[in-house]
């Protein structure tokens, strides 16, 4: 029997809109077809949340087509039948053959369609070289000889950084669902208890979610603790939490595919001199990157006001102040950094992430997500910007 | 401070052993370095499972050096330094200036390592072509213009298929967590339950583990319920869990990187007449194929006997039976297929994944983890082959 349309998180116009706009800038780049491989692209412009990009899969949008083509594994087409906005016959299931075959893969059978189908062979074709291999962008070079590629790898995301009210809703439910991630952190983290069970814990209300609205999935999640404090990307060890530990979580809340992520420090046990003197230098410089936001304003002006601020308490911090934010974390167009000159927009959210890795054996972590307003900034995650002592 | 060495999940021995196969494989390819990018094989080959994969890193082999060497991003340096079985100058930190680059990324850092202090560009190197982005293969093509560049995308996985008794003792602990995790979800799904609700419980068992073994990362997880039963890769649904609901359910435990998948399928109420069919059909199928599985017999005839078994009542499946399973779930070397030829031998491992998607509103799913013994084979998934029945 056919698979029945599950419940749209956005409407139908939603979707054509962000549509439009692509096929706006693909009339800008002169092409006719528009091959998009990313998943996070994919979610963006059909509603599609299925983990199945660790095969080949593609949207094909064609400027003469309202609603793209989804081309993916056989087994995976139920999903996007009933996830996404478009009539079933836009999903093509491509043969299980195609799967652990060292010969083909998903990417011929998305050629095959642009041959036999889409007339794409004699037009410029758009492609995502950058997350393509050698081989299968090779495959996309020869077997469209007449093809004019042209690589639009990041066309969509730069779309995508200015987000729908729409999508700045779902964004604001994330951030509240890694809040409650925080506030759990703070319940459970103890003397004596294992690492590992305050992850359980946390993840749980990750899931869970919070105000009736649950997790729709569990991102990335790192618990460095002393002595990990100067690393950023560990998920927690077999340790158990001791007497005079500090540590540092990384969490964030995702709904729908939107994702909103937070950074705090714990303390069990009073702070040493230096925690507190970085975290109250960092809590001056969040505020004063914060105000710095404003339509206009550079994502360079933003992180400069965040390292001129902690200077003034004698710290730097070496890398960026955070970046882009929105479906599946980070987004790969702009970063708070020096010399990054994006202009800011409204609707752009950004993960204003100042972990900072000072010494091997020390670090601190501190972050919000945000979105730019009209005529500045409404931070969507919303826990105190406490150094959180236990 | 230097950041202290972490607790050794395998001994130094371990690593040189894996490291001398690599080496001799090297050999064979007449290369002098070898360039691994690959998130699973660097855990292999040094210990590090830190999340940092998402910028680029290589793990760099040389055949005159005992111990590689890591180069990675600056603030991820610490970690390895904590992680590995290596000495501390083996871990080389990129600038922060390569994060967010357009220009240049953390692959011109491993070039630069390469042309300064390796003398590889006369020689031959291998690379990971698969992994890589065309820009990023041009990069090493370009920038070591007289080495001999060799495709070498499998060459790890291919060796680290085969485990050593220490890791599938790894692999043991995280098939126990997986059972426990699919213990919990017969605990807890009950009619008018949020999926979410149980994903949360399911979850938080995967992260505390069992036997006093904690779990160390979630792998995916996948709730798969009606009317969606004929997908496959849906974390899950808002939705609460509804009397006379099908759920299909996949998980992983984790232990130090290393997978052990588990599938299994509830029914809240009686079951109908063509679930139990399946269900009878699969499990006389799974017995036929671990039945098949010993030293020498190929993956095709372990998929054959699945296939030849559920066609005597009525089923076919369309999809492979399963794939090499090891550090970070699945393997990209051998299927469970008809018409893959490799041959088995003892302390390989495989997810035998029966998931039968057989329309696209209804599938079923049962699978284990199994090893290869020296006489046939060890289950390490250990949960009731059942329909779980609530």
């Amino acid at each position: 029997m056919p698979v029945i349309k599950g419940p749209q998180v956005f409407p139908r116009a939603e979707f054509l809109r962000r549509l439009n706009a692509v096929k706006l800038e693909m009339g800008r780049l002169e092409i006719d077809a528009l091959i998009v491989g990313s998943s996070a692209d994919i979610t963006y412009l059909t509603g599609y949340t299925a983990k199945s990009g660790y095969v080949p899969q593609a949207l094909v949008i064609s400027s003469n087509d309202e609603e793209p083509t989804f081309i993916l594994r056989r087994q995976d087409a139920p999903a996007a039948i009933h996830q996404t906005f478009m009539d079933r016959d836009k999903v093509i299931g491509y043969s299980e053959a195609l799967i652990g075959n060292p010969d083909k893969d998903g990417y011929d059978a998305v050629v095959d369609f642009l041959n036999e189908r889409d007339g794409a062979n004699k037009r410029g074709v758009g492609v995502q070289l950058g997350y393509l291999s050698v081989r299968s962008a090779e495959k996309f070079k020869t077997r469209l000889p007449s093809a004019r590629i042209v690589d639009c790898t990041h066309s969509v995301a730069w779309i995508r950084m200015i987000k729908s009210d729409l999508e700045i809703s779902m964004m604001r439910d994330a951030a509240a669902i890694a809040d409650a991630g925080v506030q759990k952190a703070f319940e459970v983290i103890r003397p004596g208890v294992r690492e590992a069970d305050v992850m359980a814990d946390v993840a749980a209300q990750l899931a869970r979610g919070t105000n009736g609205k649950a997790g729709t999935d569990l991102a990335s999640m790192y618990f460095c603790s002393s002595p990990r404090t100067g690393t950023c990307h560990i998920r927690w060890s077999e340790d158990v939490i001791r007497d005079g530990s500090q540590i540092n979580l990384e969490i964030a809340g995702v709904r729908h595919g939107y994702v909103s992520a937070i950074m705090r420090t714990f303390s069990v046990g009073a702070p040493s001199d230096r925690l507190r003197r970085i975290h109250d230098a960092e809590v001056l410089g969040l505020e004063a990157a914060l105000s710095t936001v404003k339509p206009g304003a550079t994502c360079s002006d933003v992180a400069n006001a965040f390292y001129r601020t902690i200077e003034k308490s004698g710290f730097q911090k070496d890398s960026r102040c955070g970046y882009a934010i929105g479906i599946d974390w980070s987004e790969p167009t702009a970063s708070l950094k020096d010399g990054d000159m994006t202009k800011l927009k409204p609707n752009m959210t950004f993960h204003l992430m100042l972990g900072n890795w000072i010494e091997e054996d020390f670090g601190y972590v501190l972050s919000e997500t945000f979105r730019v307003t009209e005529a500045g900034c409404e931070v969507l995650t919303k826990s105190p910007r406490q150094l959180c002592v236990i």
